[in-house]
C-alpha cells in the first residue's frame, strides 16, 4: 500500500507552512509515503485520479504532532509519584522504579506510552531511555511505527540513589554499542544521546558522550537543564557555574542539543542558548506539577531561541497528550506576559513545525507541504462543541481539543490510529499486561 | 422508574464522605432517587434483592461534580474572544455578543453548555445568566434534568458597552418576576441573584437585589469580584475601597454569597471573606486565559474560607470540563506553594462536597452517603492508561482523566449520560443548530 498513490480529502488543512495557510477544498496526494501534491479538488481532477480516494468530511487535517522530551520508560509509574519536588521525586520514586525495570516491565511501559502518544496525534518524539534494557525501547519504537530519536540514559554518579548508575567506562561502551545498532535502525529511528543531567554525570562522561555523538552523523544530544532551584544550587556548588554556563564551558551546547525545561536562566545563559543555537524543550505540565516553575518561553521566542514542546514522563504530568501541553503552554504565560502572549497559532507551531526543527527534521515533517513525509492527523473539531468558524480553528485545536478529537493518525501514509482506536496495539492487552508488570515490579522493589 | 428500588454496583466508590472512604465490593441502593443504602455485596444479599441490579465492572463511582461559576449563555462564543484582557474581552466581545442574543441563540448556547457539562460529569451548577430572555435558561435547565441555581444577570450601568444595560427599576422588576416564577421551579432548580460585578451595578442596585434575595428563602447571591487589576483599580476609584471591602461596607457578604475569582485580595479582604463566611468560586482556566492571575487558594483554604470550582464561560476557558479545572487547580499552585500543595484528594473534594457546600446543598448532594440524592458519575479510569492501584485513584481522577473517562452519569437515579453519549440531547442537532444560531447572531451584530 505504501507505494501506491492515494488522495486524502479533509474538510480543511491546517498546513503549518510558512504562511500558516489553512486550505479548504484541497486534498493531499501521497505517493510512497510522501506528499506529492496539494491539490484543489475539482470533479475533473477526481475523475482522472487513478489511486485510492479517502474523503474525511468535517475533519481537519494537521501535521502529525512532535514532542521533544518524553520518558517512555516511566509510563508505568503514572500516579505513583505525585506531589513531590524534583529531587525527592527522583530519589524516592523514579530512580528506584527505573532501577527495578525488567525487560518486560520496560516493554509494557513503552507500549502504554507510545499508544497514548499515537492516540493523541503525536507522530514523532525525542525519548530519554533508562539505564538498562534499552534494546527494548528501540524494538518497541520500531514496531509501533512512530518516528523517534531515542537513547539510553547515561548516569555515572548518583548521590540520590547510588544503586542506579553505571561506571563511565561501561556506560560509554554500552552507549556505543546501542548507537551502532540503533542509529538509523529504520528510516524513522535515530539515536539521541541522553546523559541524564549534570548531577548524575561526571564532566568526563559529558565530554566523552558529546564527542561520541559526533561519530554518528544525524544524531542528537538530549538532556535536562535548569529545572529546579535545588538542582541548580547543587550544580553551582559542584561546578562553580550556572547550569547552562557549565554546559557551554565544556562545549556541550550546539544546534544538535535539546535541553528539556530551562526554567531558571539568567541573562547570560539566555545569551548562551542563543549563541549556540541550542534547542529548548518546554514541558509546562511537568514544570508545574513538580513545583519547578514557569519557563519564560515568550522571552526565549523573542530572542530567537528555538522552542518546542514535550509532555515529559507520565509520573510528572500525568498525561502524554500534546493537547494538554499546548493548552497549558498558552495559558500559563498569560498572567505574566498578557493574554495576547502565546496565542493559539504560535503554540500550534511549537507543537508541529518547531518540534520538527528541534529534531532537525523540518525538511521531512512538521507541516503539510509537498515533498514532506505524510505524517498527519485528522481531527474532529466539532466534538469540541463549538460552531467552527474560520477564524477560530487554532483556538479550537489548542484551547478546546483533547484526545477524543483525534479521529485518524497516519505516519508516512500508514494508518496508526483509526476512528480513535489504536491500529498498532491491542489496547486491552497492553493495559492488562501493564498492570501485571507493574505489580511484579513493585514486588521486585519490595524484595530489594 | 424513579420510585423503584435499584442497586448500583461499581468496582469502587469514591465517596467524598468525611473519612474519604473508598469502598470496594459495595453497592448503593437507590429508592425514589435517594441513596437508601450502601451495602457490602454478598451472594445472599443479591439473591434477596428485589429491584433492578446494575453492575458496572471496572468502573469507579464518584459523586456528581458541582461547578459554582458558569455562564451558559456564553457557550456559543467559544473561540471567538481569545487573547484579550478581561475589560477588553467584555467590551469588544462578550457584552456585544450577549446583547445580540435572541431567545433561540440563547437556547442553543444553553444546550451546548449543559450537554458538555453533563458529558463531563457535572450534575449541579451555579449559572450567571444574561440580561434578557432569562426564561429560556430556566426552561433549558429544567428540560436537561441538571441541578442548578441560576438567575438573570443585573446591569444598570455599563461604561464598557452602554447599550447592554437596563434601568435599575426595570432590572429589579424583571428579576423579581423571574425569581417568583423560577425559584423552586422544580425540585432541582433554585434562584441565584446575579448582579454582574461592581463596575456594572450601582450601589442602590446591589443593595436592593441583596434585600430582594432575603424574600426568597434558599436563594443565593452570585457575582464576580477581584478578578483583574484594571477592574480593581476602577472599583477603587469609584468607591474609594477595595472590591471586597466595598461589598462588606454595603452588607453584601454573607454565607449565601458566592464570589467568582477573588484573585487579588489584600489581608483585610481575606479577613472579611472569613468573617462573613462568604464562598469563593475558583476558576483557574479562566484566570489564566484572561491573564488575570492566580488566586491564593491554598491560603484561603488554610484560613477556613469555603472554596469550590467553576469553569466560568466557554469563551474564557475554552472548555466546561470539571476535569480540566481540577487538574489546573492543582497544578498552578505548585510552583508557588510547593508540589505537595493542592494534592489530588483536596482538589477532588473542592469539585464535589465543597461545591455542594457552596450551594448549601451539602445535605443533598456532593458525596455518596445514605440519605443523599443519587447524583453520581461512573468513570472508566483504565482509559487514563494507567494500571490502577489503590493509592492513586484521586491522582487518576484529578491529573489524568477527561471527558472520555466519563461513562455514565445519573441525577437522582435518572441516567443523563449513557456510554459517554448524552441521553438528554440529540448532539448532532444541537451542534448544527448552534452553528446556525451563531451565524444569525453574528449577522445581527453586524447589522447593528
Amino acid at each position: 500500500m505504501k507505494e501506491e498513490r492515494a488522495l486524502f480529502i479533509p474538510d480543511k488543512i491546517v498546513t503549518a507552512n510558512k504562511n500558516n495557510d489553512i486550505l479548504e477544498g484541497y486534498g493531499i496526494e501521497i505517493t510512497g509515503g510522501i506528499i506529492t501534491g496539494i491539490i484543489k479538488i475539482t470533479g475533473e481532477y477526481l475523475n482522472n485520479f487513478s489511486g485510492m480516494v479517502h474523503k474525511f468530511d468535517n475533519l481537519v487535517m494537521t501535521p502529525g504532532f512532535v514532542q521533544t522530551h518524553i520518558h517512555l520508560c516511566q509510563t508505568l509509574f503514572r500516579g505513583l509519584a505525585d506531589d513531590l519536588l524534583l529531587l525527592d521525586w527522583l530519589q524516592k520514586r523514579i530512580f528506584p522504579y527505573e532501577h527495578s525495570h525488567s525487560k518486560e516491565s520496560l516493554r509494557a511501559s513503552c507500549r502504554l506510552g507510545i499508544n497514548e502518544l499515537l492516540l493523541c496525534g503525536t507522530t514523532a518524539l525525542l525519548d530519554m531511555g533508562t539505564l538498562n534494557h534499552q534494546d527494548v525501547v528501540f524494538e518497541e519504537l520500531k514496531n509501533s511505527k512512530i518516528r523517534a530519536y531515542a537513547g539510553n540514559c547515561l548516569i555515572d554518579r548518583n548521590e540520590l540513589y547510588p544503586e542506579f548508575k553505571m561506571s563511565a567506562e561501561d556506560n560509554m561502551k554500552y552507549t556505543y554499542e546501542l548507537a551502532k545498532t540503533y542509529h538509523n535502525y529504520s528510516d524513522r529511528i535515530k539515536f539521541g544521546f541522553a546523559p541524564r543531567f549534570v548531577l548524575s554525570c561526571t564532566e568526563k562522561l559529558l565530554r566523552d558522550v558529546k564527542a561520541m555523538s559526533a561519530e554518528f552523523s544525524g544524531s542528537l544530544m538530549h538532556t535536562h537543564s535548569s529545572e529546579n532551584l535545588g538542582e541548580i544550587e547543587t550544580v553551582r556548588r559542584m561546578t562553580g557555574k550556572e547550569n547552562i554556563e557549565y554546559f557551554d564551558s565544556i562545549d556541550f551546547l550546539d544546534e544538535r542539543t535539546v535541553l528539556a525545561h530551562c526554567i531558571h536562566l539568567n541573562e547570560g545563559e539566555i545569551g548562551l542558548l542563543k549563541k549556540n543555537n541550542t534547542r529548548v524543550s518546554h514541558c509546562p505540565s511537568s514544570n508545574l506539577k513538580l513545583g519547578s516553575g514557569i519557563a519564560n518561553i515568550p522571552r526565549y521566542i523573542k530572542e530567537g531561541i528555538q522552542v518546542s514542546i514535550g509532555a515529559d514522563g507520565a509520573p510528572c504530568n500525568n498525561n502524554l497528550s500534546i493537547f494538554t501541553e499546548m493548552r497549558l503552554a498558552a495559558l500559563i504565560q498569560k498572567p505574566v506576559h498578557g493574554p495576547d502572549s502565546m496565542d493559539a497559532r504560535t503554540v500550534f507551531r511549537l507543537a508541529t513545525i518547531e518540534g520538527a526543527k528541534a529534531l532537525h527534521l523540518e525538511n521531512e515533517i512538521g507541516s503539510i507541504e509537498i515533498g514532506k513525509k505524510a505524517d498527519f492527523v485528522l481531527l474532529d473539531l466539532e466534538k469540541a462543541d463549538q460552531p467552527l468558524i474560520q477564524d477560530n480553528i487554532y483556538s479550537s485545536i489548542v484551547y478546546s481539543s483533547a484526545r477524543e478529537n483525534v479521529k485518524h493518525v497516519f505516519i508516512e501514509g500508514e494508518q496508526v490510529v483509526e476512528n480513535g482506536r489504536a491500529a498498532v496495539y491491542d489496547e486491552k492487552e497492553i493495559r492488562s499486561n501493564g498492570k501485571k508488570e507493574l505489580n511484579k515490579l513493585i514486588k521486585r522493589m519490595q524484595g530489594n
